[in-house]
C-alpha cells in the first residue's frame, strides 16, 4: 500500500516537474515575442497554455484518485495538498507568459517596450525562466538550497521590477501614457510569475521541515 | 462515519463563508481609503489581512484533520479540494484589497484616483463587494443562480475595468504617468478579485453539475 502510494506520488510529481518545463519554455517564448515583436512566437506562447491548463487537471484527477485508493496518513496528505496547490501555481505562471505574449500582440508590428526598457524586460524573462526551472529542481530533488536560490531570484526580480518605475517616474521620460501601462502590468506580470515559481518551493520546503517561512502568506 | 464528515464538512464551509465576509469588508474599506485618501482606513484594510491569512491556514488544518479521520470517499474529496482551492481564493482576494489600500497609503495625502476616474473605481469597489458577498451565497445555499449572477457582475466588472483605458488613452488625457500607472495597476486588482470570486463560484458550479465550464482555465 505505502509502496503503491509512493510511486503514485512520484509520478504526479513527474508531472509538476513537466510543468515547470513548460511555464518556463512558456515565458521565453513569450519574452522573445514581446522583445522581438514576433508575432508569431505571440501565438505559440498564448496555444501553449492549453498544455499547462490541461496538465493542472490531469494532475487533479491523479491526486483524487491517489487519495481515493491509497488512503493515505497525515503526513502523506500534507505532501498531496501541496502537490495540488503547486500544480495551481504552474498553471497560473502559464496564464501570466500569455498576458506577455497578448501585449506583445496587440502591439504588433511594434515593439511593446521602447530601447530603453529592453534590457530590464530581457533580464526578467530570463530570471522567470531560471525560477520555474529551479522550482522544477526544488520538487524534484527537495533541494532546499534551490529553494534559497528561488529567493534570492524573487528579491533580484522583485529589483528589476522596481527598475522600471524609476524609469518612468523621471520626470524626463517621455513616452506616452500607453507605454507606461504596458510597462507596468508587463512588470507585474513577470514579478507574479516569479511569486508563483517561489510559492512553489515554500510548499516543498514545509514539506521538508515543516516550517512554513510566511513567504506565502504575505500579500504579493 | 458519513455523518461524522458531512458536519465537519459544513464547519468548513462556514470558515469560506467568513472569508468571504472578510474578503468583502476588506475591499470596501480599501475603496474607501483610496477614494478619500484615508490613511486609517488603509492601515486598517493592511492589518485586516492576517484575518484571511490566519482563515486559509486553519481551513487547511480542519481539511487535513478531515481527510486523516473520515476516509472521504470520492466524490467527498472532490468537495474538499474545491474547498481548499476556495480558501486560495478568498486568501488571494485579501492580498489584492492590500494592494489597493496600499496605493491609497502611497500617494496619501493625495487622492491616488483623479476625479475622471472615481465614479469607476467607486463601482469597481461595489461590484468587488458584491461578488465576494455572493460568493458566499454560492457556497453556503449552492446557489447555482448566484454563481450565474457572478459571472456577469464579472462581465461588468471588466467593462469598467476597460473603461479606464480608453479615459487614458484619449490623446487629451493629461494626467502624468504616474497616475496613469497607479490606475492601470488598482484596475488590475479590482478584476483579479472578481477573477478570484468568480473561481469560488466555479468550483461549487462543477460541484453541483460535475461541469467544468471552463472558465477557471481561461487565461485572465
Amino acid at each position: 500500500m505505502r509502496q503503491a502510494f509512493q510511486e503514485r506520488l512520484h509520478s504526479i510529481t513527474d508531472r509538476l516537474v513537466e510543468m515547470t518545463g513548460l511555464a518556463g519554455e512558456q515565458i521565453r517564448t513569450s519574452t522573445t515575442a514581446l522583445l522581438e515583436a514576433d508575432i508569431r512566437l505571440a501565438d505559440e506562447a498564448v496555444a501553449a497554455d492549453v498544455l499547462l491548463n490541461r496538465s493542472q487537471l490531469e494532475i487533479e484527477e491523479r491526486i483524487l484518485e491517489l487519495m481515493a485508493t491509497q488512503a493515505p496518513v497525515a503526513r502523506d496528505l500534507r505532501t498531496v495538498l501541496a502537490a495540488q496547490r503547486s500544480s495551481s501555481d504552474l498553471e497560473r505562471m502559464g496564464d501570466l507568459a500569455v498576458h506577455v505574449a497578448k501585449i506583445a500582440r496587440m502591439r504588433y508590428p511594434d515593439v511593446a517596450v521602447p530601447a530603453e526598457f529592453r534590457s530590464t524586460f530581457r533580464d526578467m524573462g530570463r530570471t522567470a525562466e531560471a525560477m520555474a526551472t529551479k522550482a522544477g529542481t526544488v520538487l524534484r530533488l527537495r533541494d532546499l538550497g534551490a529553494a534559497a536560490e528561488l529567493a534570492s531570484d524573487d528579491d533580484e526580480m522583485d529589483r528589476l521590477h522596481r527598475s522600471l518605475f524609476v524609469v518612468m517616474f523621471d520626470p524626463a521620460w517621455h513616452r506616452g501614457v500607453e507605454v507606461a501601462v504596458d510597462v507596468a502590468l508587463l512588470g507585474r506580470y513577470y514579478e507574479r510569475f516569479a511569486d508563483h515559481a517561489v510559492n512553489v518551493a515554500v510548499a516543498v520546503r514545509y514539506l521538508v521541515t515543516g516550517e512554513l517561512d510566511g513567504l506565502a502568506a504575505t500579500a504579493r
